[in-house]
């Protein structure tokens, strides 16, 4: 069965971002999958200690902080995906929710030790909640932080509220909709099998890269007198311009 | 077949924005599936005059401008989904870019006239490229309006470089794996045939309404109590602070 | 005498952005000016409880959060400025670093208790290190939350590195510059004696807004026939269009 | 007489972007500076042709395009400061306004031509307009653009809007204390006569460097005995860690 973890980031276990988070998780159960929140201010959760920064191989699953992570770790493993409800705390997510994810690293990082980040191909929402500004800040900087651990966010797979005013019917529709598509893209990827990440060969990369080159070097023999006199046209009060622009033509930065 | 649509928004059609988006295109090209590269530059492309401020209904497809856009927007309709690569311009798309995805509006404000995004459940991959900073910015509020659209971005489905040097065979796998992940996630979809917008009936959303706002009122009660008890151990120094969450309780802001 | 504390968001005291802070604070002493700086990761640091959400007036100076907060918010009333130092985890700043920029809310909040914010005028600077992307994300939001307190921040107020490598003398220099220039605009502001925030009565607003509104009006009256015409030419095919826009015109939502 | 440009950056020089603009431009009068607005859709404004990418030095003042930015190039020379005003399409800055934005890299980029960024040391200041989220989103990719090219932004220096509704007198403050205190930190720096950018020789840079490297050097000596017994102690399951980092004790990446 599928079954999607629900983060809140709030240390309120009744408010808004609470609130929108439980909207999400109807959205869940609506199309028949399993759903189970956490609050992360209940848990104790110690900041990342950048191992990897002393060295690479050093940060892997299960993290060296021994605290509360470790049951989380094992609940995303054998999870479809993930909805991160945070408050915005200065137009980006609350330090304990920020805290979450950097102690995801560890299964990232897996991609440089076993080949492939343990969250690939899981689903992740995110809802952001506040009374003033920043929602999508907020919201941006997790997407692109979870997509690039291998997670996937579906169409409309996040919502905000920044009002200091009851939620309308479309934000609640919306949250609704967060968890709904989250569950329904975990289904429908749930049978796929292929993997997500293609380790291209160097010899195929470097055919790929020949065959590119050569586009390149052929529009750029096309495109610079182009350039040259639209650039003459316009001003011709700066040869330097053109000269150095004649200059680079043998210098192209990518061969 | 499944048609995946590359738009390179460089003026430059022979430089790194332009290579890492031709490794995209052979990722797309990888998993079967069909491909078209278009420069942004060549186009007529006009911004967007904000019609949607004056009256939100007037902004619809086809867009009021009749411009190279028009062609482009039967093109989005009739293919599985797009990759957007941009040059990094002051850590963000470039303003070519940017008007690209401003006129894109004309899909999603479908959904106030017609009741769905004309881009729901199409896949989205972005690529940024510059010689300094600024990728993942630039990345993020690409992917957060894309999903805000409808799309849907795949696992790893950006990628960037950001160096005045040639790209690492790292960074040229990212490039053709965001295509081959667009497109490998745009056959899944290919198949689903649930809507990614369930509008819930007002009478639904009070239900659940109800039933959060009831869960909210307990936990709330569990709570103040240690909130209080851990702001007193905490600092007794300010009995104010006490007294407006005492205060509080009966405000709440949502009921 | 000009202070300027320095933070350490890294839990490496040893590593590039430790070294870069360094340089920063070089850059401080340069101009004579007094320099402190302490390792965010030695302090107990505990995350904001969002007792504002729950009242407004309960989120003051000092926090009702007894760590060694309590000792770094005495430092920085005291200071004429301060320069953050975060390592980027995916994209962002440490979780650490969050919890601090979140504890610095109660200075900020004052505005709604005693009419000021207590950081008003200081000087901020923003130093971010990773070996990947990231970094101009991770200051955007940094420095946004910190001039919205009240902070200022001079020219090239921020610094980053993103490379598995050495820093290069550019950048050595930029970290230098963010001390420096923090210092110099604290010693130039030291003798401003002007409030950052004009608190305009009800009175004068509304007498600016009704000059305000008018111009509106008359730009209005003006625009609207060149807007309508324009739409017309381009596309006579919706007049729906048309007809919303007419529409819209005595609806202006702002009267 | 301090001089302070507004830009409109809305197609509608009528909405709420304008008035707030407006309200800036009362706040830049307010302390007895000079204003001029300008409305950024009257002017035939191109894109940025990314010259630089072919050859650094060929992106200089006046840029090689004559269109009207050549006015405005010479009018914020003649500043002392600049407020930007953007609709929020799509949670970022106008394509038009990011056209404006790429368009200013011709005075920043003389840094590498001649030394300094022509617009060193000028104020700026940023609103943004929308009736959905993104403001913030929206500012910081501004904000952060502006400092690097050697702008300030002075306490409070942006605002925004959000709603589908009159905007607050909060609002309208915020809006003119913008104006206000991007002229008045212009008339403080009016006198300041230091250079914003101290290029250090690369003597002096050594010299630093090799002190703050026995710095790094002692601390890391200090803090890996530590670092190891905490990671021990929390978890001796993978001593593959402990072995790792000892291993990296001698590869200190910065040396």
């Amino acid at each position: 069965m599928i079954k999607i973890l629900l983060f809140n980031g709030s240390p309120r276990s009744y408010g808004l971002t609470y609130t929108l988070l439980n909207f999400a998780l109807k959205g869940v159960s609506s199309v028949g999958a399993e759903s189970k929140l956490f609050n992360l201010y209940d848990l104790e959760l110690r900041p990342c200690l950048g191992c990897l920064s002393d060295n690479q191989n050093s940060c892997r699953y299960p993290c060296v902080i021994d605290d509360d992570m470790q049951k989380i770790y094992n609940e995303i493993l054998s999870s479809n995906g993930i909805i991160v409800a945070t408050p915005i705390y200065w137009f980006a997510p609350s330090g304990t929710v920020k805290n979450f994810i950097d102690r995801l690293t560890v299964f990232e990082n897996m991609i440089f030790i076993s080949g492939r980040s343990l969250v690939e191909g899981k689903v992740a929402g995110v809802i952001a909640v506040g009374n003033d500004g920043g929602a999508v800040q907020t919201i941006s900087a997790i997407v692109s932080a979870l997509i690039s651990m291998g997670f996937t966010v579906p169409p409309f797979g996040f919502c905000y509220h920044t009002r200091d005013e009851e939620p309308s019917e479309n934000t609640l529709r919306d949250a609704f909709n967060v968890g709904r598509n989250v569950a329904l893209l975990a289904k429908v990827l749930d049978k796929n099998e292929s993997s997500w990440y293609d380790v291209k060969t160097v010899e195929e990369l470097s055919a790929i890269k020949e065959e590119v080159n050569m586009l390149c070097k052929l529009n750029k023999e096309g495109a610079l007198p182009k350039r040259k006199v639209l650039i003459n046209k316009l001003t011709p009060k700066d040869n330097l311009v053109l000269a150095s622009i004649e200059k680079s033509k043998d210098e192209n930065k990518y061969k």
